[in-house]
Parts: structure tokens; sequence; C-alpha cells
């Protein structure tokens, strides 16, 4: 498959001393790079724990710019190992001014470009809107040395506009740093269908646009036993078709490693060509936050 | 269930006789509405085979006007059943413009509005682009007696802008009347993805809008053995999660019931509120083609 590309995900778990999170994530690197993995993508905020559960100013503190100390290995690392590296960081943007931002290094070892999240969540244990002020730097695509790509996060998951606007910046393959998991209270009776409901969100994307998906989510258990999270792992690789390639383990430390067929991908969008057909014409309106219609009694006055 | 509605899906094969058709489904309708269905779909273009498999001038005259013979004969069910009915019909707007055209009846008889085909697929065996004038109606919703809903046809199911517009036009159950087969040299080698691909695509639609999706596709074989269509039924609705309540075999005439909860809509939307975060501001390149980029070889000078 001479238009090929071998990508790798580091499904792991996290522990609160960061320069051992740090350690783990750059050990893995190298065993997917040895692995023939040429663009490896790391779990969001793959530094730390997933922090956001609570709302606390010290939290602040993991913080840094970028570039910094992490971008500064993390672009040794993949000059040494000729890899793309994709990497979730909380980036200290200015005082006060915090982003969840993913970051891409080159396999030169340059860092290529990064990527602001746009959706942020707020829920329960996932706080984010208190520590994340809304990307400003739109949807991206990456021209790196082994594929065009797109980076997404978390969130953005649920929003089929993110995936379309980076597949419409060029982007053959999206990858989507990833931190989620189950409630305790909630995993017997709604488990199966949140993980799933999220896997398919993403093939979705990989067949309404064409492209391959990446989702690399961490595993592990953060919190509290009966309020914490248990991360569900579950990191996959979806083809053009939707086909699942690979898929990691709910509760173990993986490499995920697929092989992407960027001539797979021209002959399926040649079979379903959704591009040709889009009604550009009429999607002004999805701009909008609602339609308020004046026939319908429960909006009215909107 | 207070706040529930039952909808019906017929799915059926269809003849070259047009009034047999009719017929069936009628009686379909009525079988329907006496259990208990409160909001029934036809499938697409149900008053006849799949005709788009050639491109034949003789075709254009089985399209007829709206509200026409058909239209006059649902509405008399409609309010006759105390149903709302969804017919996918091949209209005949003026000489030479005939649109691909589903109306909605209401349960007082009333013909409610009409939606055009909006995306138009052309590939063998679909060559709809030759009757099909691409719709000028944009997305819709319609307020029914027995619930807001939105119609979108069979080629809309690929695109997220399609369901993503019509939900935010306050629809809570998207309707998909649809044609959709395999081709006897593909499905072996491509039918079980293809089908799932087509699912899944809906499922999502479900889970990014936080609606109910039914899709409702005809049976049969149509046209020459090894050159037709062998239409793959499995008619489904799914839930605001993604989680399909109730499925139809691939080759077999059924009525699929199912109970649509818009308690459970709402609750769904309260833990996944994807609609508070869209980024709106951000969202208006998704009017572009493409966004060609100058750092793109495969597209410079595009």
């Amino acid at each position: 498959m001479a238009n090929s590309v071998r990508i790798g995900l580091v499904q792991m778990s996290c522990s609160a001393d960061v320069a051992a999170n740090m350690g783990k994530a750059a050990e893995r690197i190298r065993q997917a790079a040895a692995s023939g993995a040429q663009i490896i993508c790391l779990q969001e905020l793959f530094r730390s724990p997933y922090f956001c559960q609570t709302e606390d100013p010290a939290c602040f503190d993991l913080a840094e710019p970028i570039p910094g100390p992490t971008t500064d290995l993390l672009c040794q690392l993949a000059r040494e190992t000729e890899t793309v590296v994709i990497a979730s960081l909380f980036e200290r943007r200015a005082p006060g001014l915090y982003h969840n931002t993913a970051a891409v290094m080159d396999a030169d070892g340059s860092l290529l470009g990064i990527y602001r999240k746009m959706h942020i969540p707020d829920d329960p244990l996932y706080y984010e809107k208190y520590y994340f002020t809304p990307g400003d730097t739109g949807f991206r695509a990456f021209g790196t040395r082994y594929a065009r790509i797109g980076v997404l996060v978390c969130w953005d998951q649920w929003f089929p506009e993110g995936a379309r606007l980076t597949a419409l910046h060029g982007a053959d393959i999206l990858f989507y740093p990833t931190a989620i998991g189950w409630h305790p209270k909630e995993k017997e009776r709604f488990g199966k269908a949140q993980h799933e409901a999220w896997e398919l969100m993403q093939r979705s994307h990989a067949v309404a646009n064409g492209v391959y998906v990446a989702a690399v989510n961490r595993v592990g258990f953060e919190g509290q036993p009966q309020s914490g999270l248990e991360f569900w792992g579950a990191s996959f690789v979806a083809d053009p078709f939707g086909v699942v390639l690979q898929r990691a383990s709910h509760d173990k430390e993986e490499i995920v490693l697929a092989d992407c067929d960027l001539e797979h991908l021209e002959n399926v969008r040649r079979h379903w060509p959704f591009l040709r057909d889009r009604r550009i014409d009429v999607y002004h309106d999805l701009t909008r936050r609602f339609i308020d219609e004046p026939d319908d009694p429960r909006w009215q006055g909107g």
C-alpha cells in the first residue's frame, strides 16, 4: 500500500504524577514508532488526571504555554522517531486565559500548528467551561509528512459541523483525543448506550465525510468510588465506510495500530459522492441557534 | 405515556401496477391505524417501482401534481383514520419540472405541506438527477396534530446538514422515506457495510440532534437479476440516544410500530446539551463547497 499511513493511538491511565505520565507517554510513542506508526496521537490532557471533575483554581497551575516544555520534548521525540505526534495540552495563553489545545508536531520535529477545542462541555464532573475558553482557531487541517490530518477534541465529537469543516479543509484523517467515562451510578443502566452513541457519532463523521476517524480515550478510574469517573477507553479507528478497523478494550492500556489507505478513501468517495451533492445554497441557517417558528406553540415569541 | 406518539412505517414491495400499489398502501395505512399508529409514513415513491434505474422519458408519465389524485385519496384516508400520513410522491410541478416530494397530510385530512427532496443522487441505477429537480423548499418542520415532525428523503440521509436544519426548525421526529438496495454484484462483498453505514448515519442524526429518527425502505427485487436492485428493507426507528427501538427484516413486507416518548427526548437533550454548545459563530464556511488550502498540494490553484 504505497499510499497508506500507519497510525498509533496511545490509550493509557494517568496518575497525579505529571512527570510519570509524561514519561509513560514518551515511552509509548517510542513503542508505537517501533511498530511502524507514522502518526501517533495521545489522549486528551494526557499529562494529568482529568482535573475538570471539580472547579479548583489551583488546577490552572497544570497549564503551560505552547510552545513550552511539553511541546519541546515532544518535538524532540517526533524528530527522533520521525513520527507525527498529536498532543492534547492544557494551554496557558495569557494570565486568566486558558484553552484545551491540541498541538501537532511534524516528523521533522517542528511544531506544525495548534487547534484549540471549539466546543466546550459543561456537565456534572465535566466542568470544562470553568477551565477552557472556547477555541478561536476555527477548524483546521495540517499537512504533515505522512497525511493531511485534522484534530478535534472530545466534545467536538458530537458536532457534525466540526468534522465537516475539518474535512472541507482537506483532512483525510480526523483525530479525536478524548477523556470520556462512565458515572458509576449511570453505568449499569445507560453505559452501553452511552458508549455506543459515542462511537457511532464518530463513525458517522467518517461516512459523511469519506475520511478515516481515530479516537483515543483514556482508561482507569479517577476520583472517589461512587462519584468519580471510569474512563471507558475503547479507542478505535474507523475507515471511510464507517467500519471499525481496530478497537481497544474498555479497561487496559493499549497501543492501537491501524493502516489508513488513502486510495480506499478516494474509492469510497467516488461511490458515495456526498461532497458533490451538498446543498451549500441553503445551509446558511446552520449559523443560527434555533429557527423559531410562529406555528410552534412551544417556541412562540422566542 | 401522556406525551408519547405511536408511529407506523409501511415497508412493502411494489409492482408495475400503480393502482395495486396504491391499494396496498391504503390497506396498510388502515392496518397501522388499527394498531394505534398516529403518524404513518410510506416508503419513497411507494406508488411505483423505483423507476430511476434507467433514464426513460416515458417514466415522467408517473408524475402527478400536488395536490392531486394521490394526495386527495390520502387526505381522505388521514381524516378517516385520524392519522397523520407522510407520502413520498413524484411531483409534476410544471411541464418539464419534476420533484421528488414528500406530502404531509394532517389527521384532520388537510394537506399540511410538502418537502421537496433537496439532495439528489446520481449513481449507477440511481439516476435521480435526470428525473428530479433539486428541491427549493429548504428544510422544514410540520406541526401535526400528534407531534412536530420533519421529513427528509433517502439521499438526504447522508447529510448531517439536512437533519440539523430540520431539527432547528423544531422537529422532534425525522422521517426518511427511502428506496435503497444492494447491487447483486456488490452485495456479498460490501452489502453488510453498506447497510450498516446507512443505518448508523441516521442513528447519528438522532444523537446529534436529540430527536427520534424513522426510516422506511422498500423490499423486493426490481429489474434484471444481475443488474437490478435488491431493496434491503430494514426500516427502523431510533430514539434520541441512537438506540434502535424497532427494525424490520431485509426481505419481508412489514409494518413497523414504535412509541416515541417526547419526555424522553427532553431528558436526553438535558444530559447531552449539544444545541447549547454549537459554535454558530464559526459555521459560516459550511456554505462552501471546499476550502482550498495553498499548502495542500493536491488542491493547489483550486
